[in-house]
């Protein structure tokens, strides 16, 4: 049978990450491509203790049949309070939504937001999975130029007024791939601007319970006097990413539609899953949890910066983030290197990366990519940074 | 601010059983309407055991770190054996994809075939998410006539004429609703009818393994010689719906246009949920669990079948399942009961069901609904469907 595919999925590669990741199942490759927290920060022992716990006890019933989309009640209770964390108060549980990882909520997002050939904006570079999930809905992205504190003001202002987006999606704290944070100025900035043009934001932060220095800005959302934020965040970074729970807050117009497209993409996200995310946050456990893990993703971002100014090559710029997994580089144009081009005698020589063609919104970025600094322990960090130098310097013209 | 909902969105209503899902909480009601299993037959201890064991065992990081999007090894490998009991040979782990849930492998499979405004055929009545997800892609379903075995050739051959459909979609085991079961003749001349014709055909099986009476019949995978079945199942109704874990078997080509579509909407099924069913699969556990319980749901089958009998009015006829969780009833017309117009005063009565009309392609079926069997007691099965037939007795005009 000759398969005639559908329009949006006939020509679309898999996402650049996930098809990385399939190659990565040699644990001989030094890996600074995925986004995986640390292996020593992942729970094992307290994820096994509420997880017997629970499964024992008298919910366990509960726990293995079918759940309602919208979420597990005492989840969706919790996060009202978490969320108070980043400044969001003054909800109730229909302004949430459980979500089977963050990413579902940009996926949900532009269900119920987005027709066929609709545009949206993004910082440029951007999640990569944004972009993906973007083209299965047979939509526009268009990048807006960032600086130190986040996306260019100026450069938005015109881009809404020349793309006439539904939607800016944003990751505005150590944003994935650059680790830069957007300014509390820039975040009111943009919600005004956003508003009087009629642009939903999609706020997704799941990073930024990792700020190890600096101070905490709190999200757009809890600016948002109009309803027109989306705030999604997960569980991926600070307890599991195999547990695959995260959130949405928004308005409970938007909450309603997010739920009728997720009755239809997977009925409802693991109860089981929720109730062990519960358990972490219905008191200190995960905030004991990330305080402990804090100093070790910051020596390992110390670790991979110092190795990078140590071997590589002088004309490779790169950002220096305060919380997070990713160091975002650059290389002068003219060296001629092109990180897409290299990709594969990095991976023979045993080391990992994502180019940053997959960040982009127009593509472009050959000469840029982004290091995961979490995953690797500090001596693979400087193993592999050093490899890659050599590579690196070997091909600059 | 206003929102503007996508086409696909903005007039859709909620998935009519998620939606009666949440009028449940009340353990005083009495429902028929849901599609699960016995809480009796929850393999909580073994699921508590197992998880135990898997979350201190030496695989557990892999279990809580992210996972490759096609599914955990073991379990797709454990899938090729698995399928051998509906008679599927000769598939390697290319031909398979672990999704989250039987009815993301609906979704996924919509997303990769179907452009807006596509056809599709579906058995009238059909399960209802099926038509609930399809109009999220904008797409028409119609109705093929049912008969005591399943779809009416005839009928299929003129609406392939009539609509060019691009996907067939089947329950061919203890159909949804109808509980009724496609005979192996009919299989094979619907699979060589939508070969000619370039038709796919979405095979659900979540019911197979719940036969309590009769003979096994072969998936109409397992005759595809052609490549046009993409035959899907789930452990929701054998292991734990809130598990969340199901599969997808087909050809290698489609199968990867399956896993970028999941790419997109939930990067990957959670690891550890993927890992409890390996354990139930890897040997003889899941056989021994439905072998212990079919017995549970044969009995509640013939107590409900016996209750209708007794109670219901003679104007009502029902299906007679050999297997799976529904009966489906229909009220002569003469009656002019409408099933959506009792509803409200049936749950206020403390008894739910699901009216017909949502399994029908063209929103007909009034006059019918579907009775789960499974999941209340025998005692509250009599209590319920007197209640129902009082009920229906009154309106009868």
């Amino acid at each position: 049978m000759e398969y005639v595919f559908s329009d949006r999925l006939k020509n679309l590669q898999g996402n650049a990450i996930r098809e990385i990741f399939k190659l990565l199942s040699n644990p001989e490759v030094i890996s600074f491509a995925g986004g995986l927290p640390a292996t020593v920060c992942l729970p094992k022992e307290q994820i096994a203790k509420f997880t017997n716990e629970l499964l024992t006890g008298e919910k366990a019933i509960e726990l293995l049949q079918y759940g309602t989309t919208e979420g597990y009640l005492p989840l969706r209770q919790q996060i009202i309070n978490y969320v108070k964390e980043v400044g969001i108060e003054n909800i109730s549980i229909d302004n949430t939504l459980i979500i089977s990882g963050g990413q579902q909520g940009i996926d949900l997002t532009f269900k119920a937001f987005l027709n066929k050939g609709d545009n949206i904006l993004v910082e440029d570079p951007t999640y990569l999975a944004c972009l993906h999930i973007l083209k299965t809905y047979e939509c526009n992205a268009y990048g807006i130029r960032s600086d130190e504190d986040g996306i260019n003001i100026n450069d938005l202002e015109e881009k809404i007024k020349k793309y006439s987006p539904k939607i800016l999606y944003l990751v505005p704290n150590f944003s994935n791939p650059t680790g830069k944070t957007l300014s509390k100025e820039k975040r009111l900035q943009i919600l005004e601007l956003c508003y009087k043009n009629n642009v939903m934001i999609l706020e997704d932060d799941p990073y930024g319970k990792l700020r190890f220095e600096g101070e905490d800005v709190n999200s757009i959302k809890s600016f948002d006097k109009y309803g027109n934020v989306i705030y999604i965040s997960s569980f991926s970074k600070t307890v599991s990413p195999g547990l695959r729970v995260g959130f949405a807050i928004a308005e409970k117009d938007v909450i309603r539609k997010l739920t009728i497209g997720k009755q239809a993409v997977d009925v409802h996200t693991p109860t089981l899953n929720q109730a062990i995310v519960t358990e972490f946050i219905k008191d200190d456990t995960l905030k004991n949890h990330i305080k402990k893990n804090l100093p070790i993703y910051k020596e390992k971002k110390d670790c991979m910066i110092s190795c990078i100014e140590r071997y590589m090559p002088k004309e490779f710029k790169f950002t220096r983030p305060q919380g997070g997994l990713f160091i975002f580089g650059e290389f002068d144009k003219n060296t001629g290197i092109s990180t897409v081009e290299c990709f594969k005698e990095a991976v023979e020589n045993k080391v990992a990366y994502v180019d940053g063609t997959s960040f982009f919104a127009d593509g472009s970025g050959e000469n840029t990519m982004r290091l995961n600094f979490s995953n690797a322990t500090n001596d693979r960090i400087e193993i592999g940074i050093k490899k890659l130098a050599e590579l690196f310097k070997s091909k600059i013209k």
